[in-house]
């Protein structure tokens, strides 16, 4: 196999750990721990892993003597930057604690385990991976193990292969599940420990024991290189925005962080808009104000940040298309005469079976738009929210709105736009420093765990501004974190969603910076990920996390 | 101002300079020189500054007492990472031939000469730029200079600034017009000499003299940076093909090297299909004969590289645009019926209007490339080619003829697409050390061209495929590279714009092995650029360079 020279010469490159990792270790209890809400029903539903301490793991003095133990491993969900080293530092350890334990990883994600596909990951074939993004060693998959079928089809493999623990590499619901699933293993008395590990690069599973999910650390670097990239071509040419939108449905740590790191004119917050209840039309005057504003002082260019997911935090968006999911439900009245009516009258008859409201923000958008809401559809039905082009939404009513300003004389400026998505740039980069030395260490740390006999946690790694020695490795019952959520109609146990906090470190520098960077140019070059070089270059972390733990 | 910490790491960066040009320096005077074609032309047109002898320069024993003289610059035309090193290396060539030496920036490029704005650029201000990306020390702009009276007028403020010679930094229309501005300045003994940098990402400014332009180095490492990522996100992922335009209108140099540098499964050259004479079908059938053969394999992911200006490479296609053209010339009969027509006949009535072979390859466009040729018009009425997705033109036709092939029994598997397309991403990047030390050694090697009263030359620096050490800098007469070529009618002394080579080392180093990249996984990651680290990763030149100079 050809590998760049990049490769070649990371390969060499041995992570970081906790000094308490590097010789003997030993499990210190802490206090029994409660879940975040809803104790007594989470209690009833995880009665072998409820109220567990959580572990802490010290320098030890004596070597203790392990049996060799196989060890299953299964990556989950959407790549992340370091799952690699999550792997070695799972495999380093258990070779650690015994030379002849061995590591077997489930094929294509959860699927595998319960398809039962897999390879023994041996010393060799790991030499690769070492220190590499992507998730191709042993593949991922979006399978969810959430059946009682699934777990004993699983338990069939696990048995034949002697396999006495599992690891689950994956987000907040990757680990709830994970979490079930040694609680099944639990009850059973089947012998398999079951533990987890924080991966997302939405940054959106964290809390009090989890400091950040992994891959966010990488992912953020890559695009606030681009963005900074951009921004610096913005301010050379002076004559286009950029509109950038940034991958992360469901929270914007990606965004927030991504401007923290580059200094940009707009930054879009999602859980802002949901809190304030921001219309499009607000967002667009925000926006359009602040690129007049710019216009006014001979800059016609600037950087906007939007999320994914932005649409849907919208209320008055949410609304609209609850409303055009019943109304162009398949096979109802109102569909059958829709689909029957010619093109250029559809739209404007549709507008009137809405309500006032969602009639007022459908007649407000671009009519390629308001196309897309009525016409593509998922194979439930629903309007397909990921196939709006929300950069491009936004880019042409904030046009429109400049005109409608210039009118009026409140705009004098030009406006042109470029538009930008970046999320498969990020996922796959060869890990920071920083998630090459955190996978690893969730990785060996995990390892610790089971040959503690440990099931039901969640592999832990904090302290992570300070010097990697002295981070502190632990294990954090996944009870913990939990609350009950209505998913689907059901009241089902879950880790809670960690979005961007209000009142949170992060958040708040942002919007005591963001009107001097709206007019001002401000910007910051990042810079390509460093592996080599001073340290305060290649060892930083996010400005997200230290905000967050200086804040503490 | 608030710096990244890469920015005030990589701020102290001292570039490296070749040997020759570290203490005295020596001018040798080679043979005269011939332009590359059309001697007699050529030699009429420029009858001051044709025939000069290629200039090398050695170390020289002894230091030579230079006057101080005031010296300007301008960035021309689109950015590319290193501006900010020439213009760094100009400003110390100057200052160590004579400390009283001054350097005035022309403001927003060549129309800032015209307009006489322009700002002293002192070491204080210079400080910040060192090492960085972008052009946005001085601005940069798309003006061009080729009227007597914009020459007169630049003269004005010249002689006002008491400016000996000025450096034009830009690709080869900025550097023929250097040339034009060098003759005339000459001609009229004006007391200005005029020296040219080979400025471009496109890389289609080099022949025997000049290696490489620069900043073609640091964006296709950036562009191959995100291509690698990708590519690992693919075959992680294992469910999209994502189809990656690279700018780059004219030349695929970009499109080449990032290939060279990351193995993807396609690579389109615009020369090649223009070489061929190729079709959209032929294209299109290549491209699914590889997704269908990858599939065969259970491959159902890819990645393919398209050039941005690859539409107006295909002869049919460029034959189809001449013909809308002149069929909806403003004011024109077919126009005036076109646009009258209700919108669901007008492309089918259209088409009867062509010429059978262009009404075939109208109607095999998805309608809406189709209605795009028909509609979006630049302000002289010509079709807006470089508004046509051709990432996404490609991957709907593709999509279609996959669906006639699965009909068939001759495709098995599943097709979902990615489209990006990376161009803003490199333009500004910080220079690789590459481009910050080729840079930094053009701006010094002009400086020292000034020294000796050269003018009509082009700062060059080869033999860059060895350390910087051994660099050869040197000038050479920008007449040497010039031919007559037809331009808006008429024939004009131009620089030879470099095309990919059908019988270059580096196409043929690609189709040697495209087939296998093609149906194979040979994706290789080179990551981020790094400026610290084992040299190998650090210093290495394109693969492009490489290959053409051990051809050599």
């Amino acid at each position: 196999m050809t590998i760049s020279a990049l490769q070649k010469a990371r390969a060499q490159y041995q992570p970081k750990l906790p000094k308490s990792l590097k010789g003997a270790v030993k499990l210190v209890d802490g206090a029994a721990t409660e879940s975040v809400a809803d104790q007594e029903e989470i209690k009833k539903l995880f009665p072998n892993t409820y109220g567990m301490p959580i572990v802490t793991l010290e320098e030890g003095s004596d070597a203790i003597e392990f049996p060799a133990m196989n060890v299953g491993v299964i990556l989950s969900g959407g790549q992340a930057p370091g799952g690699h080293n999550v792997i070695s530092g799972i495999f380093d350890g258990i070779k650690q604690l015994n030379a002849g334990s061995k590591l077997f990883g489930f094929l294509g994600g959860p699927g595998g385990l319960v398809d039962h596909k897999y390879i023994e990951i041996t010393a060799e074939y790991l030499e690769g991976y070492r220190n590499t993004g992507g998730f191709d060693i042993i593949g991922s998959g979006r399978t969810k193990l959430e059946e009682e079928a699934q777990f004993d089809k699983g338990l069939e493999i696990l048995k034949e292969l002697d396999i006495k623990a599992l690891v689950i590499i994956g987000g907040d619901d990757s680990n709830t599940n994970a979490c079930v699933l040694a609680e099944y293993y639990a009850a059973k008395d089947a012998g398999v420990q079951v533990i987890g590990c924080p991966k997302t690069i939405d940054g959106d599973l964290k809390n009090e024991m989890i400091e950040t999910s992994f891959g966010f650390d990488t992912a953020v670097k890559v695009y606030s290189e681009l963005i900074g990239n951009i921004q610096r071509d913005a301010n050379s040419a002076k004559k286009y925005w950029h509109f950038i939108k940034l991958m992360g449905r469901s929270a914007s740590h990606i965004g927030l962080e991504a401007a923290l790191q580059t200094q940009p004119n707009i930054t879009l917050i999602s859980e802002e808009v949901a809190e304030k209840k921001q219309t499009l039309e607000q967002i667009v005057d925000y926006m359009a104000g602040i690129v007049a504003k710019r216009a006014a002082n001979g800059d016609n260019f600037g950087v906007a940040l939007i999320p994914e997911g932005l649409i849907e935090f919208v209320p008055e968006m949410k609304k609209l298309i609850a409303e055009l999911n019943d109304l162009l439900a398949e096979g109802s009245d109102i569909e059958k005469e829709f689909k029957m009516m010619k093109k250029g009258h559809r739209l404007e008859w549709l507008a009137t079976q809405l309500t006032p409201e969602s009639a007022a923000v459908f007649k407000s958008l671009p009519s390629g738009i308001a196309n897309q809401l009525t016409l593509d559809r998922d194979p439930h039905g629903n309007v397909q929210v990921s196939l709006i082009e929300t950069e491009k939404l936004l880019g042409e009513m904030v046009k429109t709105r400049l005109a409608e300003m210039k009118e009026k004389g409140e705009f004098n400026g030009k406006f042109g736009t470029q538009y930008h998505f970046f999320g498969y740039e990020g996922r796959c980069a060869a890990p920071s420093n920083f998630d090459a030395d955190y996978c690893y260490s969730l990785g060996y740390t995990a390892s610790v765990l089971i040959g503690s006999g440990k099931t039901g946690y969640m592999s832990s790694v904090r302290n992570t501004t300070a010097a990697a020695d002295e981070w502190i490795a632990g294990g954090v019952p996944v009870t913990m974190m939990m609350n009950m959520e209505k998913r689907h109609g059901h009241m089902k146990p879950v880790i809670q969603k960690a979005l961007v906090e209000l009142d949170g470190a992060p958040y708040k520098y942002l919007v005591a910076n963001r009107d001097q960077w709206a007019v001002e140019t401000c910007y910051l070059y990042p810079g390509p990920i460093q592996y080599w070089g001073p340290t305060e270059v290649c060892d930083r972390t996010t400005v997200t996390l230290q905000l967050e733990q200086e804040g503490k």
